[in-house]
Parts: C-alpha cells; structure tokens; sequence
C-alpha cells in the first residue's frame, strides 16, 4: 500500500514536470513569439574616433538601450585623436575578434574605407552614425541632414534678429558636415530674408580661442553685426567669451546660435550669451545602429531580397532629426 | 499512514509547482529579458490610396513581418482611387478605432494634414511612407531618396550608352517624386557627362497610351536620340511599345531606363527592350514603419527624450534605398 502510494506520488509528480516543462518549451519555441530576441553573448561594438568626448555620450546610451532591449551585449571602443590611422587599427583589432556587428562614426579617410570592407567582406556587418568615411561598404549612414540643420538655425536666427541686418558665420570651412551646415543657412537666408544678408564667413578651425578672436575682430569690423552662426560647440565657447567681453549687451548685442549641447555651450544659453543651439538626435543614432546590426546580424531581412531582389537590406541613409534649444528648455538637456 | 502520505504528495505537489511556476514568472518578468515583444491585440494599420496597386505589396509584406517578429496585428485599408477626400475619409474611420499606429503613404492635401495631426493629437502615432502630406505632425517619413535615385539613373544609362549622345525623358512634370527624379538625373549628366545632353523632357501624365505617342514623335524628330529615362512604371510600357514598333534594334536601339519593377516593365527587361529599371526598397519602408510605430506606441524612445531633451523621438527621415534592375538579375524581381 505505502509502495503504491509513492509510485502515485511519483508519477504525479513527473506529470506536474512534464507539464510545466512544455509550457516552458512553447514560450521560447519559435522566434515570432518570443519576439525579437538576441542572446547575450553576442557583441556589438561602437567605436568612434577622440574617444573622450561628451557628444558621443547620448549616442552610446542609445546603442545600449536597444541592447538592453534585444538581449545582447555591446562594448565601446574609440581611438583616443582625430586620427584615420588610429581609427583604422582600433577597428582592425575589433574585426579580428569577430563581433556580431559594428557601428562606426568615422574620420573620412581611405585607411578607414578599407577597413571597413574588410569587415564588410569578412561577414561583419557594419553601419556607419554621424560621420561618414564615403565610398564604403557600410549598409548605412545615420545622421543629422546638415543641410536641414543650417536650414532651422537660419529660421531661428531670422526670428530672433527680427529678418533684417548683418549675419557672420563661424565654421570649419574644410570639414563636409560643416559645410552643409553652412550651405543650408546662407540659402535659407538668400531665399526667405531678404532684408538679411551674411558679411563674412571665417574659419575658425575647430579652436575656441581662434573663435574668440575672430569674433572680437567682427565686433570692430562690422559695429551693427546683428548676428553670429557658429557651427560646433568648442568654438561657441569662444564666440560667447568674445561677446561678454565686448560689452554688448540688450539690443546692441548680437544673436548668436550654436551647434550641439557641450555643459559650456548650454551654460551660457542658460546666461543668456548664446541665444539657441542645435541639438542632434545622437540617441537615435546609437540605438537604430544597433537595429540595423541586429537585423543584419540574425538576417532578419531576408524578405526583402526574397520578394524584390537584392534592394538594400537597411534604409541606406537616416536623417536622424534635430531640435532647438533655448534658454526656455536648456534644464531638459543638460546630461543625467 | 495513508493520510500522511496524500498529504506529503500535496505538499510536494504544490512545491514543484511553485518552483516552476517561478520560472515561469522570471522568463516574463522585465521587458529587457523578453527581448521587443508586443501584445496581439495591438493593431497596426497600413492605409494607401489606389489601393489595388501592385506596387504596394512589398511595402505590406514588410509590414507584416514586422508585425510577426514583434508578435503584433496588421490591418491594410486603402482609398481605392487618388482622391484626397477618400483617403481621408478612409483614415477618419481608422483613427475612430483607436489602433495602435498608422502607416499611411498619402496624398499631398490639406485634407490629409488634418486627418493626420487629429490622430496624432489622439495619441495615435502616425508615420508616413512613399508619399508625404507635407506639413503634417507624423513622426517619420520613409521613402526613395527620388534625387539620388535620379543620380543613379544618369550613371546607368551613362554606362550603356558610353557616355554620349542624347538623350530624353519622361516624366509626370507635376508631381514632386518625379520632378526630383528629373532633377537628379539631369544634374548628373550636367556634372559628370560633357559628351551626353538631354534635349527634350515630356509630360506623359502617367499614361501609357501618351508615353508611347511622345517616344514615336521623339524617334521622328531625333534620329539619333541614345536614351530615353521614364520615371514610372506605367509609362514604361507606351516607350518600349514605341520603340520595338520602330524597327530600331542592336545600335540604333534607344537604352531605355524605368522605374519600379511591375510585371510589364519586368517582361520588358527580360525580352531587351527595357535596359535597366530602379527597384525601390518598399519592404524597408513597411518594415521599419511599422518598427518605429511599435517603438512609439510603447513609449521605448522615452530615453532620447530624457537625455538629450525633446528631440525627435524616432529619425525623421529615412532613405529606404534603391537597387538597379537589368537583364542578369531580373528573374530576382518577379514577385513570389
């Protein structure tokens, strides 16, 4: 009887198992209802050039939240310059450890290029965010549509000076993303504002003190300048220090708006020296790069060659939006 | 005895349950170990106009796997002529259901800007793809980057045409997509082929009937014309019609280059007529929709919200890619 009854036992208790166990099973059975899932050991890694920078933060945060998301796992790598040649053998060294995918803000450069498509070649998929070394095999580009930007700043600068008087730009007159920038706000200014019109367009060569001085020459050069477009952060610092130290202040001191949202730039937006920034969609950047690597990765685009041939698996460029800042909403962007 | 032992198998009964029932809850617990997964209740729908197009299917198809990999409903409507106040009409009727999110390729028409910033102001996020209402508040638009495919229509029939003579095309003169095919197109012959130049372009209204009588009157009036660029699909059809009734074969044979890939076009390119054609990437553009649809309908963009202030929370625009259809790879292109 006692024998019996934990035989009973027994087999009960391996129906509860068995029961269990397959309820287990049909949750992880297939992938389309688990839905999209990775595993953690699979690596992605994000890698940028002048690793130190506070612009890369939101974008890296963007790359890890979609891993958090997706269940795998990322890693940060950047060369410490702007230097191709670093860059190249930072990227080097990641492909010989075969990661799952790489997302890469790139110096333009040969050296890079090649890089790039030995990854490529090798089955490495790689996408590029923010700056692009053209000509690659990268399956996409992730970015802030420069000309678009230059486009608002010059809307915003239109309001602000009330459409009329003298305009100055400050910029890095070598570098592609800059150039579109200025591009996009000399034609919206040409286009829509007649009563404004740009006097000087000077290089300032990424160098806060250069910024600063050219800007002190302007002040003297041209005494009604109404206002200062700078296209980095490192040199707005410059622009605003040159300014306050003008003395100008109420109507007689000019408008200035900047680009991106480094604590010095946002300081003096919250001063009130710099009137508005561009802020860029870095974690958008970070977090659709992993996407793309993600859906290369596990092939999950597929279909698309299968139903209309080989177009391209991933949207092949992204403009991944921007917005402005003012001393209105400059608490909401400071880094948490 | 016996009553002890029911009571122990009871208790142990109830233990391996517990245990398992753990297990269960851990697999299911957080989001970030569940991997992007959505509820199949949620829907999400895809609306067109002239919604019998063959066209739209691959855009569908890439809707749907979205919607399986994150474990979502779709639902497809469609206006079933090019009429604004129809589609409309037809969103109206979506957005008093309360789905989840709409992808919607639209009209340009204030009609559809309305229509489109009610559901947005309801809560429902609205993406828009292929065709854009400007001015409205979806959050994204994902499509051909129609210049850039001009570009590399230029290059193609640059190719086959080794770099000279001239050349026409034909076009729908008022509608925006096409007039920046036109304009990315010409713009490369002008920059990169001094010995190529267009010398007509014609408005064919999309009708294949008039695209085939402005081919026959080109033929007459440029004996010598190298290449013809229609930018759509129904067209395409009238100028190889044209062209094969002219008698004109091997050398004399104008290159003609389409767009899109329907069965018409296909057939053309498989017996020689049609040279090339542009595949656009209609599966990205659903899938990614509907991807950034699931990422606002479950707020997974908040962090870009909560880092870097209010900027957009998915991209804003999105070049969905093109790839160039010929002869060797088009038997990849009918569809399945």
């Amino acid at each position: 009887m006692r024998k019996m009854l934990l035989i009973y036992m027994i087999l009960i208790g391996a129906l509860i198992i068995y029961i269990m166990q397959y309820r287990l099973d049909e949750k992880s059975a297939a992938w389309t209802e688990q839905g999209l899932k990775g595993n953690i050991d699979e690596n992605y890694v994000m890698v940028t050039f002048q690793s130190g920078m506070e612009y890369w933060k939101s974008g890296l945060k963007g790359f890890e939240d979609a891993a958090e998301a997706l269940n795998v796992s990322v890693e940060y790598r950047g060369a410490t310059q702007y230097d191709a040649r670093e860059q190249a053998l930072v990227l080097d060294q990641i492909i010989a450890k075969k990661p799952a995918g790489i997302a890469i803000s790139a110096i333009d450069s040969p050296a890079l290029v090649k890089s790039v498509n030995k990854a490529v070649d090798a089955g490495i998929p790689v996408v590029m965010f923010d700056a692009e070394a053209s000509g690659s095999k990268a399956y996409s580009f992730l970015a802030t549509d420069n000309t678009n930007a230059g486009t608002t700043a010059a809307d915003q600068m239109a309001t602000l000076t009330k459409h009329q008087g003298k305009i100055a730009i400050i910029t890095l007159t070598n570098q592609q993303n800059h150039k579109e920038r200025t591009q996009g706000f000399e034609q919206e200014i040409k286009n829509r504002y007649p009563q404004m019109n740009i006097v000087a367009v000077e290089n300032h060569e990424g160098d806060a003190v250069k910024a600063e001085q050219i800007t002190t020459r302007l002040l003297r050069q041209y005494p009604d300048l109404k206002g200062i477009f700078i296209t980095e952060a490192t040199g707005s610092y410059g622009v605003g220090r040159a300014v306050e130290q003008s003395g100008r202040t109420g109507a007689s001191k000019p408008v200035i708006i900047s680009f991106d949202t480094n604590k010095e730039t946002l300081d003096m937006i919250k001063s009130g020296t710099i009137n508005a920034t561009i802020a860029q969609g870095t974690w958008n950047m970070g977090y659709w790069s992993l996407q793309y690597l993600f859906h290369l990765h596990h092939g999950l685009t597929v279909p698309a060659r299968s139903l209309s041939g080989i177009v391209s698996p991933v949207p092949v460029r992204v403009d991944t939006g921007i917005s402005v800042v003012t001393q209105e909403n400059v608490a909401d962007y400071y880094a948490k």
